[in-house]
């Protein structure tokens, strides 16, 4: 057994999906896609003889990084330094879900492939209803179209082969379970149509406009979020709403030239990986 | 149109595989795993009425990088960089192909998927006999496991979660075209048997163990590999061949250890990237 272990797991923003539930929590998930970003959680973990959970210095419940643990069998102390918010659209319950997978398979040598760490992260995540589609995005890197739901067994992935400088600003949380326990039906119809567009052209351009249809069409644009993407518009940028919080991202430097003081990161060329 | 476009392609060492052909070359390819390394090839691509290839500055024939220019229906001048010789086993050929793709994608405006270029440039190396499997491993970066051939539609890949540092020392060339067209019964056994292994515990110590016994197994071992190899376990480190090069990979320190001068990289943990 290893002292610790540190892995890094970058953000990432969906600008559009739809929801895919089945009875097994590592075959239910999203298509869609987004943007993973070099901001992101670095998650450390170490034996413990009791499991606790820590972010940004304050100890929390994370129900996947729990249930993360449990199925390694293992009890550990879990200590995430993030660059992002929580709750705000940002993939950092997944990112952290992730993180403990895969630092914690180092520590405790449990031997286990990357697709099994991506499915136990995948599955976890799902089950507590914190995300759908983040895990395997964030375990690909890039800019990952997900053309088929769950976990590695499972899904197909594609992605579109470009980076790009990346601005975002959040106004708060938004709360995807209640979303995805609510009306998903307009959602759904939006997303299908959002990602069909994106396999059609694959490139950031496409993305973007696809994801401010899909953010309008499922009804999920609130005023705030609304007038800001308007504002990035307004100056020839482009702008979307980031899925699920009240956040705006936007390509190259779309946030700063609407006059926003916005975070500024890129999109980031791997998926997860140890320290 | 771009003037230009650059993109980083890693290298990629195989420690076991075995061979599957098939009519597409798309579906062809091989089943096996290898580490993707820090030293890699840049390949810049622009415009030109005629295309010409570049390699470190001296003008060749690489067939898989004609070959995708005309998919893409394109001409080009291409120039590729490489950390890495070409013809011992690190994937340089492949490597090329694949930056090209990704570079004159960018350059030309031609809106493709990943997917669809790693299909491209993973059809044009096998049709030129030049590689099976360096392609979709490069393009996914890490330490991967190839468990079923061919492009990304038909493949199936996993990967061991870790990383480490690599040191590497090519006496020289092996044909991979003369190799597979060889008699392949043995090593197709031979590689059958270093993936379950692997795939039964997949760490870079199991990795190790299974591509050495593959390369005394596959009766692919020169005099001067085995000598080196043998060095090495003799100062308890891990070293293996690279498949097809007259060329020693081993973990850490191990040549280093042995006495040798060995290049130092490392595993590479992202794919195949625009610069």
């Amino acid at each position: 057994m290893r002292e610790e272990a540190t892995a890094f797991v970058p953000g990432h923003v969906t600008g559009f999906f739809s929801a895919h539930p089945a009875d097994d929590p590592t075959k239910a998930g999203s298509r869609g896609a987004g943007l993973t970003l070099t901001d992101g959680v670095d998650v450390t973990v170490e034996p413990a003889t009791e499991t606790t959970v820590v972010l940004d210095g304050t100890e929390i419940d994370v129900e996947p990084v729990a249930t993360v643990l449990e199925t390694l069998d293992v009890t550990a102390r879990v200590e995430a330094d993030s660059e992002l918010p929580l709750g705000a659209g940002f993939g950092v319950s997944g990112a952290m879900a992730l993180g403990t997978a895969l630092a914690a398979n180092r520590v405790f040598e449990r031997k286990l492939s990357l697709n099994e760490l991506v499915t136990i992260a995948h599955g976890a995540e799902v089950q507590a209803g914190t995300g759908l589609g983040d895990v395997v995005a964030q375990a690909h890197g890039g800019v990952p179209i997900r053309l088929e739901p769950g976990g590695p067994q499972d899904n197909k992935l594609d992605a579109i082969p470009s980076r790009a400088r990346v601005e975002y600003l959040s106004f708060g949380e938004l709360s995807t379970a209640e979303v995805l326990s609510g009306d998903t039906e307009a959602l759904t119809a939006a997303g299908k149509e959002a990602l069909s567009r994106v396999v059609e052209e694959p490139t950031l351009s496409s993305f973007m406009y696809a994801s401010r249809l899909f953010a309008r069409d499922a009804g999920l644009l609130t005023e705030q979020v609304m007038e800001t993407i308007a504002d990035v518009s307004a100056v020839e940028g482009q702008a979307s709403m980031a899925m699920l919080g009240e956040t705006v991202f936007a390509l190259g430097s779309g946030l700063s030239d609407a006059g926003y003081e916005p975070s500024v990161c890129a999109t980031h060329p791997a998926g997860a990986m140890l320290r």
